[in-house]
């Protein structure tokens, strides 16, 4: 059998800040080095290169534009450079291809396929959100969106409410634009004693990783807010006085 | 009030790597700049900042050692140079602080002292496994160790499996003497067309990255699986036919 490609998975950054402080130099050594790149948005793939200061001209790159639903039935076409020996890296639109982004099912068809799979360090929000949040990082979930309908929206956070309250943190996300009505339901819906973890813009200077109960968030002014509105955002809750990381902090 | 210092989370190597492979210029640059560290394990706190050259002598450094179960009453003098006015990092033994990993507690009670709390990018091995297993990105749990008394072993494995059916990825790890033990006992009690991940020793060299249905890891010749004994080792599980990604691929 004749070398076969290898998968990278290249997380992108998550906020405008150099490359270097957020990409290691192994990973950014990686990405200079391949000419194939299939990407979640070409676009947002050739700013990236052109940020990380890519060493060949971008015209002369292979970026495949695969969107934020890939099309399964086009994987193996997608896929077809690493059969004829080509390393490629998957990338997407910011942080880790697979993780509340496309990938995972071109990178089960590279499984199938027996292609080789490396995953590259960098950042992921939902990693730095949940290590800064100081909730329960010894189990925890994602959720990915909430409902959108307003009745269907209060009813599922009181049921990630009452999941975590065996101890396991729940984190979803919210389009950015919709980041605050998804805090305004937060407020309305959970429980006083719940603590709830706001993450905007991070690895950004202006960063702001704040967590608090319910009812401290209910009576904080709005200036001492992180603003959210068309801010990348993280959110996490964990219900209060049953879980173990709480009660053992008072 | 006077400045109050920034408690940062400083990730660390998962294996034996330079340095720079997995940790970015922005996060050295940190870790390189600070004289006070708050540490799972002060040998390993050493070992680590001697292979990243820190600039300073290490007999000159404070670095607080707070184990693997912190005593959640110590967190107020933990944290006291921080009230003082100087930054800390926690680091833990490997990878992430507060992921599967102390010091969540810490940072919990450094928000309630209104103290900046600031994540740095590092590897992450929970990520790079989910990034790279294929399964289900956009919505996945991690469980942490599983029990170790076989028949619960078993019967969480099942749960965990049921669990799955919805789509959710369950990762989970164990104590890497008993890899193989875990490995055996899920090939034991999942169905045939569940998919299992292995990811083992992520970031060196010689990791691998393996995702089969129990099926065909039955059927795989020993040689060909990774291997597992006391390396580190994350798992990951998603339940065939009715999962979204799996389907789709068919």
């Amino acid at each position: 059998m004749s070398r076969r490609g290898t998968l990278y998975l290249l997380p992108t950054l998550i906020a405008e800040v150099p490359a270097e402080d957020v990409l290691p130099a192994g990973t950014l050594a990686v990405a200079r080095r391949l000419d194939c790149f299939i990407a979640e948005n070409a676009k947002s793939a050739r700013a990236f290169l052109k940020a990380i200061a890519h060493p060949r001209p971008l015209a002369e790159l292979r970026i495949v534009e695969i969107g934020h639903a890939p099309d399964p039935a086009r994987c193996d076409e997608w896929l077809s450079p690493l059969l004829e020996g080509l390393d490629a890296a998957i990338v997407s639109e910011a942080g880790c291809p697979g993780i509340a982004d496309p990938g995972a099912e071109l990178v089960a068809r590279a499984h199938a396929l027996d292609l080789p799979v490396v995953p590259l360090v960098g950042p992921s929000a939902l990693v730095l959100a949940l290590m800064a949040s100081g909730l329960n990082g010894q189990s925890f979930r994602f959720v990915g969106y909430l409902p959108q309908d307003a009745g269907a929206l209060a009813a599922r956070l009181r049921e990630l409410e009452n999941a975590s309250r065996a101890g396991e943190t729940q984190l979803f996300i919210e389009t950015p634009y919709r980041n605050e009505r998804l805090f305004a339901a937060a407020l309305a819906s959970c429980t006083p004693d719940t603590r709830l973890t706001l993450a905007v813009d991070l690895t950004a200077p202006d960063a702001r990783i704040a967590t608090h109960t319910i009812a401290e968030w209910r009576a904080l002014p709005d200036a001492r807010r992180p603003p959210l509105y068309r801010r990348p955002a993280v959110f996490a809750l964990l219900a209060g006085p049953r879980s173990a990381p709480r009660r053992r902090l008072r």
